[in-house]
């Protein structure tokens, strides 16, 4: 994808436009990073980590000669951002995203970018980490994952080609499908999970004597809560982005406990062996896919 | 806590019979470890690992000049082991096991052991893993992990003593409670994690485009899901033999499902920010705590 000045915005919340900029370091696929971002220490952070060559905290000033904009705040933030950049763009700049919602996003660049809509090409990098900040950044965060793009039609073939190209350069695998079918699915192996996690370890820690619990809690209570641990700002920001198919999910869930509580209820321990059986082989299943 | 002949009785599912036997192995604190199990392989597996001795099929030969036993098997199988044992226990052999529940452990030991129930001291080692069979054992699995016993008024001072030396050997803490707390407290942290997360798993696979849901599903998916790669029929067994705690659990949380339906459909933003706040910092002073 040849060698350009590569802009990274406002990575403050996720290590993963850090690790975009390593990548394409890595790969000598980048003539310059900026970083531009709401906190202070988050860019110097970057700065010694050699993840960015400078830090602007003017967005104006950071666009002049842009090739690539990568905008990696959180959703809710997006729109703002969108702002700014239309207010700066260059005709030769493409502004894409990292949203873990692709519907909302599209909606406020169209809003916001007017007809340059065409040099915005919607991404979404299926790349999670519970960490925060430029710190957990690493080059092969991206290695052997799933990049989803969502293109424009008023987007160009060069311009999704030059946005695919530079997540393959990260050994990302590229896939496009539409804004609405990345929000269906990932509101259901994604979104729910972690509302489920929060869920589950609130719903315990306001129990009058949730130090018994926790004290219990072993080895398969933290993995199941892994994602617990996740910024509430962005899981906030794309429970609200993703609310219709979230809802859905939530509600088949809901149908999905109520099933539980029935079979438990009936001591019925066939149709429970038959559900546990089908999840572990589908599970399993999943993971030899991914080896 | 001296050299006695230790036997190992069925962990054809579990690996941490195994791991017990390694751990005491490396300490120096058995003498002889026997193994008895329904799998041929594994036996042989665990005879070549070095974790056991000696393999028999009969149990009755096995119990001879036994100090220590170790029930390993999945909860539902332990009445039928448990009368077995009855018939040939000697008078200074001591009983124990490692099942997931207890209240249901307990009163299948009462009714095979009669008088002889002050030498069964129950207990529950909370070292977790979804693998199967002798060849997922390792020495270290209990080091600083829990191990609860739950005694009986009938048990010695003596023979509680021993049980607890025996798993203090391994590196694990050992607490004592009472059973019901016990089964009442993993239903919470444990049973309920493992139904929810096979509900999920098998939910998705039961959708006619389950492929695609499971090509976009990531880290966070993993880590959720780890444990509904559990055994079937481990998990069918401790649903049914804690079903009444289970079943509170269940309600509960699907009183949490009902909350957050509320709440996403409500779009109450700061809500769910203080929900998911309120779940991340539980786990992490959780995981500070164990650290």
């Amino acid at each position: 994808m040849g060698r350009q000045p590569f802009r990274v915005l406002g990575f403050d919340l996720s290590p993963f436009g850090g690790s975009l900029a390593l990548a394409l370091r890595s790969k000598d696929a980048v003539r310059e990073v900026v970083g531009v971002g709401r906190s202070q220490r988050n860019m110097d952070d970057a700065l010694r980590l050699g993840i960015i060559d400078r830090a602007e905290t003017d967005l104006r000033a950071a666009m002049v000669g842009a090739d690539v904009v990568l905008v990696a705040t959180p959703v809710a933030q997006m729109p703002r951002v969108f702002t700014e950049i239309a207010a700066a763009i260059e005709p030769q700049t493409l502004v894409t995203d990292g949203g873990s919602t692709k519907q909302d996003v599209i909606a406020a660049a169209r809003v916001a970018f007017g007809a340059d809509i065409r040099q915005f090409v919607p991404g979404h990098p299926i790349a999670g980490t519970e960490q925060t900040g430029a710190t957990a950044a690493f080059p092969e965060l991206f290695r052997n994952r799933k990049v989803v793009l969502t293109p424009l039609p008023e987007n160009s073939v060069a311009a999704t080609a030059m946005v695919r190209a530079m997540w393959e350069t990260t050994g990302a695998t590229v896939m496009d499908m539409t804004a609405e079918r990345h929000d269906a699915i990932l509101a259901a192996v994604s979104h729910l999970p972690h509302l489920l996690a929060f869920g589950l370890v609130e719903e315990l820690a306001l129990r009058p004597d949730a130090a018994d619990y926790f004290r219990f809690a072993a080895g398969g209570f933290r993995d199941f809560t892994r994602i617990a641990s996740s910024s509430p700002e962005m899981w906030r920001d794309i429970a609200l982005a993703n609310r219709a198919f979230l809802l859905d999910e939530l509600k088949r869930y809901r149908g999905q406990v109520e099933r539980l509580e029935q079979l438990v209820g009936d001591a019925d321990g066939d149709t429970l062996f038959r559900l546990f059986a089908t999840a572990r082989d589908a599970r399993n299943d999943w993971l030899a896919r991914q080896a």
